[in-house]
């Protein structure tokens, strides 16, 4: 069994390689739940949307989330009604919205609900909220403690960053699942996601920091930064307000108590030496994944690295 | 002021005479709201969206409810999630579902609920939900007690009608403003609704009866039965189920406790004298809204035979 950490967008594309590698039925995904908020009253869950959405083959690839071909005919109404409208919803995607919701009221817990639409989305992997409970991840700015969408949808990521905060972390619990899978990995795979936020809050929740110690599979990582900028996302700004370098090593510092192998891009092979000098073994590869073929590529490499054989 | 009382696609039409006739300001709509119902989580009111729909120039004016030229992806969507789809809501549509949902939830009532909408919508007259507490047309029948929307939309009216039971009726209370306006106004229009369930449910909120007895204003009915049968909608099946005669004088005979004068078509012209032999003043003419111009004169009649000046 496999596990992999997971954000949004590099997650997701990532897990479109490691699908291609290894059996679904032996991965399970455990995913950032911090980005999570209600609009209009309906409980949105960016990353696991994303990561369901891609894998399904509903994703909208060019912009990453939501649904291609979505129309938005719904949100429209909704912003005539005098709602706010930063956050797009599309018409297909505000079902998932819609159900989840529903879910919940009936008394549903996320974890329930993400096995049963990862069901109906014909997906065979095992898909694990990081916990039950909400944990909001919030930035701390001059202009108050933001939501982090608000952070980074709403104000364009123009905020100084001047802390990063988990709402709820103390009060959650790893989801059902979460912790025993961890425990029995062979390999778990830190996707190239944000590590202070996406990943940072999988790891702010009560146990699985420890269980990440303790475990015997091997923990490998693949920078979401190359050649000193985040693929996608504000992981720099992040970074940057947090005194973290922006950069593969800056990344592996976040891990390093606990990480095995850092996987890095060719762009980034001068980081190499730094990063070992950590302690973590480095491993240099073509981490851009442009196409179907890369992100196998980079799947392989990364499992491989880890012992598995592919 | 004149108040107008609505059930769904009868009332939205005439409602539609009466504001070429009168100043919107001038109107208070009370509207039905035991056919609301609960769908995917969110709360839809039917006769409210039909009548608010109509007036704001967005219904689907073929079908007679729904927004033109809507479209369905979100319902799709939630099909695909395993839900139930016996009652459609479009996309733009399920944008008042979840903003009403959304305001319920923050606290608001349908009341409130309505008031901002009909202003965000442009409209000018007041509308009122005859109850913020929720009541709920059932239909008794061999299958058991149905929802008004289940009776009607999912199963057909295929069901034989047993008895309708307002469920909550009992527990409820008229909407702010209702008995006021009932009170005050110089004239209250029925509209052609079905007269057991839409106007029936209203009737059924303790209050309203009374007020129509004390009420000085001229209350005057429109005949939703012409040539023995309803314009739109089960109004038959459900008269000959409750063994009321499927005709004008059967719907004379529900409000002949406190009518003052019936108006039925030209069709049903051999009726009259029947319905004036319970004691109310009967008025002859087209009833038919095919256009325009025949809501505003149909709005006229009535108005008219109700001492108002138009």
């Amino acid at each position: 069994m496999i596990v992999v950490l997971a954000g949004g967008v590099g997650a997701a594309r990532f897990l479109q390689g490691v699908v291609q590698v290894i059996p679904e039925e032996q991965i399970t995904v455990i995913v950032n739940t911090g980005d999570d908020r209600d609009f209009y009253g309906l409980r949105v869950s960016p990353d696991i949307d994303i990561v369901m959405y891609t894998l399904a083959g509903l994703v909208n690839e060019a912009q990453g989330w939501g649904i291609r071909g979505d129309t938005y005919a719904t949100m429209q109404q909704l912003t005539a009604y005098g709602n706010e409208n930063w956050f797009m919803l599309g018409d297909r995607d505000l079902a998932t919205h819609i159900h989840r919701t529903n879910l919940l009221r009936q008394g549903k817990t996320p974890s329930e609900i993400a096995e049963e639409v990862r069901q109906r989305l014909g997906l065979q992997l095992r898909i694990l909220p990081m916990s039950d409970q909400p944990i909001t991840t919030h930035i701390q700015t001059p202009a108050g403690l933001l939501h982090f969408q608000e952070y980074m949808v709403k104000r364009h990521c123009s905020d100084e960053v001047q802390d990063i905060v988990f709402v709820g972390a103390r009060e959650a619990k790893p989801a059902p699942g979460v912790l025993d899978a961890l425990k029995q990995a062979e390999a778990i795979l830190i996707a190239p996601s944000n590590p202070l936020v996406s990943i940072g809050s999988i790891l702010a929740v009560p146990g699985i920091h420890d269980v990440l110690h303790e475990t015997s599979g091997m923990i490998v990582a693949v920078s979401p930064i190359v050649g000193g900028a985040p693929i996608k996302g504000p992981a720099d700004k992040l970074m940057r307000g947090m005194k973290i370098d922006v950069s593969a090593v800056g990344v592996a510092r976040c891990y390093r108590d606990f990480l095995d192998i850092m996987v890095i891009d060719e762009q980034d092979s001068h980081l190499a030496e730094t990063i070992e000098d950590l302690g973590i073994p480095t491993i240099v590869t073509n981490t851009i994944m442009s196409n179907s073929a890369t992100k196998a590529a980079l799947a392989r490499h990364v499992l491989q690295a880890a012992g598995i054989h592919v």
